[in-house]
């Protein structure tokens, strides 16, 4: 810890990347037992996939928006560490043979491919447990705040509005002809709802007001709608080479994306439009926003 | 809510039983989303599995020791709902092809077999969700009382000593020859974790004292053991049918069992003397301990 001084005044975005970076695998290395503790498999996949190189987008947002309520990094590390590990967990079982069937992640194995398929379960069933035991005992918050951390967690990790809501809907969705209105329930539960939730947490420990959670949650929603579009729009331009799994499979495999639905331009200018929107919803508070700003700008460029 | 109106004062086991089954499905309809609701396919796989007829010895467990230390069913229902959800979840993922492969359960299809595989993991996944979300956001408890049964479940339903952790060494350890320990270190977290939890859970909620959770311990450590052995004897002893899973399945499969080990008679002895343990350890409590005693017969003489 103390990597982190001041998050606040911060507004250089690939510096405050990197600290978000460290600060939390930190605080997962932390979390999760060793790679040599029995049983060792189990946790030796877990970390395979939780340090395989993610960008940490969700604990971002966690420090993002907790520092611009002035939360300290002592009451961010672990909800940011977790939902990391949501995230994480959801990322493993999507890649399942009986789900997407997904030999890479991040150009590396992914953890069934790596260790096995019933390990891989296991791993994912594990890191979500884990998750929630972190928060539970995470002392540098009051019992009250933990609770209702839990609860929204685990209303955006869960049903009917969640994450695994949302990868339910997508899987049943496969091979139907979607309208745009059903691709956004989709991505609002299966993307959105931990994107949203991520900002919010930071900005429920920093004590944010009804109204400054309102503004939050605004921001959040068009930026992680931004995260799928972006998403479907790198699966397309990009080589699997450079992207690290499997590019084009979205198409090929009949799921509903955007770029599908709408072409290429009309995306792209869909992208512009929710980057414009999230930036807009940060107008209404009294506070620095230049790094939130500066996630939905990095969002709509990026490469990968 | 309202059915069980004096559990403390009730010495009928099977009145018991019945009683908590009524309230804890009760609590577990009202956490799950309807059938019907989208995604209607998620929830139906849910309820499916939830309400197979399972027996809610561990919500027995939450009630039998929470009554004996003073605390109500309003407090009691959603932890023990909880901790039945969690139970239910591993069953469903302890199904699926790439774990145990196993076709029926009490008689019925398994998650995967009824609905498919992809379904039956998104299944469980979200039934641990949900369970830790019941228990954030139970108004009866404090929030106190509601981080610290978080911890304490997902430790035992987590890793290195838990649930998930059990589950992992047992398939780490198919056809290998296991020592008398090693089976203990295996059943202790793989079941034990979870019935030991159900009734601190109980005891906790019941602000047992520091002494009074240690006892309440013990006797849970036994009657978990207790449970796995009945269950090795079970499934050589009984036919497939009464059974409703596929018996010997355990020894064709050249999984560790303790009538493996020790032989028929020896196990049945060693559950004789489990019993009487658990029943010891709670003669240091000045409560009515006669279900949390009736519990520990019952487990001894199962038939199924």
């Amino acid at each position: 810890m103390g990597i982190i001084d001041n998050l606040t005044a911060m507004d250089d975005l690939s510096e405050f990347l990197n600290l978000v970076k460290q600060n939390v695998d930190t605080a997962l290395d932390r979390l999760i037992p060793g790679a040599e503790e029995e049983p060792a498999r189990l946790h030796s996949a877990i970390r395979w996939s939780l340090f395989a190189g993610g960008k940490r987008i969700r604990p971002a947002l966690v420090f993002a928006s907790g520092t611009a309520f002035g939360a300290s990094q002592k009451e961010l590390s672990t909800t940011a560490a977790a939902i990391e590990m949501i995230h994480t967990y959801s990322l493993i079982h999507d890649d399942l043979p009986a789900m997407d069937d997904d030999d890479l992640r991040r150009g590396k194995p992914t953890c069934h491919k790596q260790f096995d398929e019933a390990t891989a379960i296991l791993a994912g069933d594990v890191l979500q447990t884990l998750a929630f035991k972190a928060i539970a005992e995470d002392e540098a918050l009051s019992a009250d705040i933990r609770t209702k951390l839990i609860g929204l967690i685990a209303s955006a990790a869960g049903t009917p509005n969640g994450m695994v809501a949302g990868q339910q809907l997508d899987l049943d969705a496969e091979g139907e002809n979607l309208t745009i209105d059903e691709i956004e329930r989709i991505h609002r539960s299966k993307t959105g709802a931990l994107i949203i939730v991520s900002a919010m947490a930071g900005a429920l420990i920093g004590k944010a007001s009804n109204d400054e959670l309102t503004a939050v949650e605004q921001y959040a929603q068009n930026l992680g709608l931004l995260f799928q579009v972006t998403d479907d729009l790198l699966d397309i331009t990009a080589a699997t080479e450079s992207l690290g799994k499997t590019a084009g499979k979205d198409i090929s495999s009949e799921k509903a994306t955007y770029p599908k639905l709408l072409g290429i331009d009309a995306t792209a200018k869909l992208a512009n439009e929710l980057s414009d929107k999230a930036c807009r919803a940060l107008s209404a508070l009294q506070r620095d926003t230049t790094i939130l700003k500066k996630l939905a700008e990095m969002l709509l460029n990026r490469k990968r």
